[in-house]
């Protein structure tokens, strides 16, 4: 068992309010949140006190949105427009990759996941059986969602993912999908929906990221994307879209009435000159909001620090308005929100019986200075610097800036710059 | 001396080329740059030697704005439209400054730009003495703009400042200013252009950092700020203008043609929202341009990483084009343009000679990875994670996430803590 003391501790379990308590954790799981008494506290054998020296214990980011193999082209093509990207840029590159590729680079992301106080992605990308490897060889939790598109994989596919990923390990789970309604066949999609349904399951997919892809999909259909993907049926279950930059008042109905994921991924969206989407908005109407970084080649940083910045501050320049889309709304999107958004409810708050994905924020560094407000202070203020210890199903996986994988960050690096001949 | 080797230098003396040679330092100035041969390396006695171990040097970054006392506001108000929180918490707060609080949180402000890898603050509030008190006790460089307004300063005072404060230190230099059209009568106004020509001096102030503020000069005068400051014979040495959000056409002819400095703050200008200050346009008509912070109050942090990628991806959401606003633009105003904007002129680049402002950036951290592009991925991706070491007038004042300051960092934030009780 292990025992944080001495800090302050944000449970989001209700609200945002900071005691001054004690976390236990026993293996992969949330034991104690409270003041032990001297007794209880005299019965506990544990293998390890952590002292928080007065710093804050919170649950952890979780990245609702991103493809962390990416990191291969991170700054390898920018200040370009997005078509020009993708295509010139990206396709070719991706072509390219192979297992190992996979492997390496999703390695390299789950560092820096770590090292943002990120414990679980929702990742969208392909060759997943070395993708899942590098996840459980680092101890990282991931949720897959399905990539297929009319360049790769089908319903078959994904139903044999499903039963197969679900099954790997607690650390792994897999979620359908497709990549988005301009990159996948009707038919594709129709047969996607069959699975939802078949086993009461949610629907992702990249959503209303660009207006040309809505433009497009009206034209198709005569329906935005979310209207088609509902009126297929898909979102029965619930679900969620990525981006979702350009939804419109029918689209957000939609969403709040279905209990959708808006994941929002503004880093992403500003980069690549996609647009700012409608948060506050969808915080008025209640529907549920989830932040993701996207992949390293868009954003180029895998940093929900910079990701809360951006989506307050671009709402409060959306709406000219400085009190517009508050601070403890996005600390919530980016931690409880994000891991619900995942089907991750047993690791969105600290809580008795919850699981242990946890970060601690170092509050002694001059950008947490002075202590008006902690959550402020974090949303508006803080960045990577800040974290100062993050675990994941009860392991430390990062602590005072060193990490505890199955291999140095030092092999990760050379092996990741080795491969960089290969393309 | 302090010698430099076993990395990469960014001298941005010429372009963005990185190479492998060594810098060394002595005292204050850098006294070479190259591959020394083996003759001159032995002829030479270093009191250390860093191995930069691959790491990037490079200039250090300057910030060309900012109120570095506001620490005290950090995160006290946030969410709330400009006015409101100028006149309901700002203003009756600062009221209750002295010079101790001057000192304590301007203490507290340089823990978090050496942080960030700045070595230089243009700085603007007063109580000027126990300002510069804190700058010297630390070793930090600073140059004071003039706040003059209707409620402090005077033209006479300014003289004295600027008479005392250029021979106080060699960190510190003193420039003409008043706080903005708006606070400050045409007669202060009129005063300090008379000083600007006397002694042959540049000109700064607030500059078009609201609507509000450019439609109220224009009926006041029939005059933008900048047409005004400019018919007053302001700018006839030069000078600029903080945040720069609403300049006209002829507001930015009048800085092509007078040379004058936009210095930006998108953090600020964010967070407020009070717009987006037109970059690329400006950089288009080869305008000069240098990046502030501005307070701790309204950003909330003093983080350039944070800065310059608000720069560039501000720009790419406002013109919707993801490659206006390129990264290596946006590096060279962090660093040398904001050493320029602020009269730093020997401060802006790796040079024999020059002051030794330097900052050391680790890319042995998963952001930085894979090695495409380093000065990408310090914009695109960097964080005040990367900051490995920052050297101001040749000495390390941060090395590590260690602080080289005469009092320890405990000791700063516990007094700022301690002080937020006089408020």
């Amino acid at each position: 068992m292990i025992r944080f003391y001495n800090g302050k501790i944000l449970t989001l379990a209700d609200g945002f309010d900071i005691a001054e308590d004690e976390v236990w954790v026993d293996k992969d799981k949330i034991s104690f949140v409270g003041e032990p008494t001297a007794d209880i506290l005299d019965s506990q054998r544990f293998e390890r006190e952590i002292d928080l020296e007065g710093n804050l214990l919170m649950p952890s980011f979780k990245d609702a949105h991103t493809h962390s193999a990416m990191t291969f082209l991170r700054s390898y093509a920018d200040d370009m427009p997005l078509q020009d990207w993708l295509t010139k840029q990206v396709f070719p590159m991706e072509a390219k990759l192979t297992g190992e590729h996979i492997y390496a680079f999703t390695k390299l992301a789950i560092l820096e996941y770590l090292s943002s106080g990120i414990t679980a992605s929702f990742d969208m990308y392909f060759k997943l059986d070395d993708y899942v490897r590098a996840n459980i060889d680092a101890g990282f939790r991931t949720v897959i969602c399905s990539s297929t598109n009319d360049f790769g994989g089908s319903p078959e596919q994904d139903e044999e993912d499903f039963l197969k990923f679900n099954n790997t390990s607690p650390l792994i789970s897999y979620k359908f999908g497709c990549h988005a309604e301009y990159t996948t066949k009707l038919e594709t999609i129709k047969g996607i929906a069959k699975l939802c349904q078949k086993f009461k399951e949610p629907f992702y997919s990249h959503n209303s990221e660009t207006e040309r892809e809505v433009l497009e999909c009206i034209s198709r259909y005569n329906k935005t994307p979310t209207e088609l993907f509902d009126d297929l049926g898909l979102y029965e279950y619930g679900g969620g879209g990525f981006h979702c930059v350009y939804l419109s008042e029918n689209d957000m109905n939609i969403f709040k009435e279905k209990g959708l994921w808006a994941i929002t991924n503004p880093g992403s969206n500003t980069k690549l000159a996609s647009g700012v989407a409608d948060i506050s908005k969808m915080l008025d109407m209640g529907i549920n909001i989830a932040i993701g970084t996207d992949g390293a080649a868009s954003n180029n940083a895998l940093d929900m620090f910079r990701e809360m910045y951006l989506v307050t501050g671009l709402q409060k320049i959306k709406y000219m308005d400085a009190s517009s889309c508050p601070a403890n709304d996005v600390l919530y999107m980016a931690t409880a929100g994000s891991a619900k958004a995942m089907g991750l409810d047993d690791c969105d708050v600290i809580e008795k019986g919850k699981q242990a994905d946890l970060v601690v924020i170092d509050l002694n560094k001059p950008n947490m200075q002075p202590v008006h407000n902690i959550t402020k202070n974090i949303v508006f203020s803080g960045s990577k610097q800040n974290v100062k210890l993050t675990m994941c199903a009860g392991k430390i996986l990062y602590h005072n800036g060193v990490f505890y994988l199955d291999e140095t960050e030092q092999d990760i690096y050379k092996r990741a710059n080795e491969m960089l001949k290969d393309f």
